[in-house]
């Protein structure tokens, strides 16, 4: 396996220095960026790309979790492809909006409404701005290490660091942006993931003045630790309590069950952003919830608390692709994903005794993450990686790129398709035991 | 003309009765939404727009001033067809993006590198957060009045009202969503467009606090009166003087001329958002300017001040549908619908005459907007219609959509498609002057 003698990279690294010339840094997504260069894509299918160099992948990433069944599912194609017959974008409004609104407020009861934007940034703004609406209150509470987008607000912490992260008592306001105004920090409760006492302690002090408590509740970068259902609890009874908003930020998680990674606890959360895997490969976002909560957008209301448009919100393009993408994405379909999941991790684990290494898998659903820690690490500080460990990670996930020709999610994760079968998770496995005997040592020397 | 007594409504009318129980106030954007109800699109050609009662109407709205082209333009829909069975989105990047890079920045020298996002709002978010992240600065300047999307920061005081508006010398910063938080509008200083000394003393009491200064050069909201040279040259000049960044909107106004309304004018933006016709019909954002300043985004750099992905920036649908409705909206493209909304505007303004009411228009390019005002209006105080006055336009507005069939924008402004001729324009100058002769006492009542 891995052919690394005959690659050939010519045409990528041609086209990047054409890409650096208009764009910065030659990359639209930092998340496409990669040393020595971005690679380009000349045709994708199912679960196979193939770059313009002609190097053929099996993708695991399906742009970072977004495409649930793949590339160019052949009855999206065909359902955008007759859409657009008919417009892509109108001044009115189109049946289909109504229609993929059905679908999905039938999936889940917590979505009483719903709403659509563009992007999950979109929606996770849209969503604590609806939260600061609805409650009168400024701050909101976010996890460190958990990643919302790019609202400043909700980016707050993301990439926080030992040298500033501060103490595990009251996490510092760390701003991913320089020139974050202070008052945005100020603005933001950061608590640690999974830590009942300190969380409660946070939220208590900063009670009045909290509009909502954001919540991803399989936190890729937090760890893809799945949240623990009693620290979950105890921060929805205290919200219950304290009358703030328990928003969840399912954008990436929503795949995990029929319903959302939501159905896998005890709780409602009163509102809900989603994105991703229901735009059926277009750009999508969508805020749902509690109708009284949401009617801070209804134009209907005598006052509108929270006026709110979007010239691209709703396009029959992206409502078309979503629904078809979300009847496909059926019971059966989530159960088989899953499986297929559950069979890979199974597989995996037994290469990673094999190879004997310290790795660990995270995850829910169709989703895992690999981290070079003996245990599973169960918040952000655990997950952290040093630049030096970080390195090892690119230089593996480089090597499986390359060699193995794998396309995975830059943090060292899966994110499945339903086109995604034992075939490919045989490469998988075989690919992972591979990279892990090769990278042995310097996973040893990292491992916690 | 008009075909009051046997309009049917009857289907948008069911449609939307679904809607409402799943969507709140039944539109996914306000802007779609109008009373009693809003209308649904079977089919939209061109300039045709067909709803699902089977009315068929000319679109001057063009989803917003998204669509340049129109609706469905065969190479467009051509061009994403053959894109989509290679793909919409991928964890790696595609030839067309940088395509599409190096088309706009062929277009603008003033645009040394660009990056892509998902809409306007997004873009505009990018670039504020851009402009803090190199400069270090907190504070924004922007245009009472001035929509610039739906960040927080972005949206201050473009609804501000005469009861909250507060003195000229300074107006307030006034929320546009409730719940705001106080130091969002304490980032924020509100100027009075076309105002030179009013401004400058804004500006120069917050020198040491600004990042930048937020211009649409043809503000929609303001009353689409193009900024006056003088004013656009005082600010600049200020703002080279303080290190102060100059930073365009021209989500709307790109279309103005070959390449933006920048061009109308001697000087050169710091950076500039783009959205709206660059998309051909597909959800899209940029940022381009100033290579320097856009090296925050720079993921080769050794501190990246402003890391910033987004799952489907830059997807190939959008790229593909863009650069395919730029490379058709060339010089000869531009003069072409630029002189169409001249002969529009004259036409107009003779039934203006004829019809004997004190209706004034704004606009450049191929944008106009009208007002009941017997000069144009030079900012968004002289621009702001009471409630009472609105509901005229409102009323004149429904009367044009439902007897005329014509779909204007909801602040009574047109937006040509490049699928706009000389049949189109008669139909419209015949319906203004049915429109305005009907309304004229009304219309009388307002007029200042």
């Amino acid at each position: 396996m891995g052919k690394a003698d005959n690659i050939n990279y010519e045409s990528s690294l041609k086209l990047y220095n054409r890409a650096k010339k208009v764009i910065t840094g030659g990359v639209s997504r930092n998340t496409i960026f990669r040393r020595p260069h971005p690679f380009y894509v000349a045709q994708a299918k199912g679960s196979y790309v193939t770059d313009i160099d002609g190097n053929t992948r099996i993708d695991f990433a399906n742009n970072m979790a977004s495409l649930i069944h793949g590339h160019s599912h052949p009855v999206i194609v065909d359902a955008v492809t007759e859409q657009m017959q008919n417009g892509t974008a109108y001044t009115l409004g189109s049946e289909v909006e109504v229609e993929f609104g059905e679908l999905l407020v039938e999936r889940n009861k917590e979505f009483e409404k719903i709403r659509f934007v563009n992007s999950g940034t979109e929606a996770v703004m849209s969503m604590i701005k609806a939260a600061r609406a609805y409650t009168g209150n400024p701050k909101i509470a976010k996890a460190e290490g958990a990643y919302h987008g790019t609202y400043d607000f909700a980016e707050i912490s993301q990439i926080a660091e030992p040298h500033n992260w501060g103490d595990i008592n009251q996490p510092n306001s760390v701003p991913v942006t320089y020139g974050t105004p202070e008052s945005v920090k100020q603005d933001v409760v950061v608590f640690p993931y999974n830590d009942i006492k300190r969380t409660l302690n946070l939220l208590e002090a900063n009670k009045d003045e909290l509009a909502c408590v954001l919540i991803d509740p399989v936190s890729h970068r937090v760890g893809m630790y799945p949240i623990e259902e009693e620290f979950l609890v105890a921060i929805y009874n205290w919200t219950r309590k304290n009358k703030v908003l328990l928003v969840f930020d399912e954008v990436v998680t929503y795949r995990v069950t029929y319903s959302g990674a939501q159905h896998l606890y005890p709780v409602k959360p009163d509102m809900t952003a989603l994105g991703k895997i229901i735009g059926g490969g277009f750009p999508v976002g969508a805020i749902a919830g509690d109708a009284e909560i949401m009617s801070v957008f209804d134009p209907t209301q005598k006052i509108i608390k929270q006026p709110h448009s979007g010239t691209f919100s709703a396009n029959p393009v992206t409502m078309i692709a979503g629904k078809t993408a979300m009847q496909l994405y059926d019971r059966q379909a989530v159960d088989d994903i899953n499986k297929m999941a559950e069979i890979a991790k199974h597989q995996i684990r037994e290469a990673i005794q094999l190879a004997h290494v310290p790795v660990s898998i995270t995850g829910a659903g169709s989703m895992f993450r690999f981290h070079f820690r003996y245990k599973q690490p169960r918040n952000y500080r655990e997950t952290y990686q040093s630049p030096e460990e970080r390195k090892v990670i690119v230089d593996l996930l480089d090597y499986l790129f390359i060699h193995e020709n794998l396309i995975l999610i830059n943090t060292f994760a899966c994110m499945f398709a339903t086109t995604i079968k034992q075939a490919e998770v045989d490469r998988l496995t075989q690919s992972m035991y591979n990279g892990l005997k090769k990278y042995k040592a310097a996973i040893l020397q990292f491992a916690k």
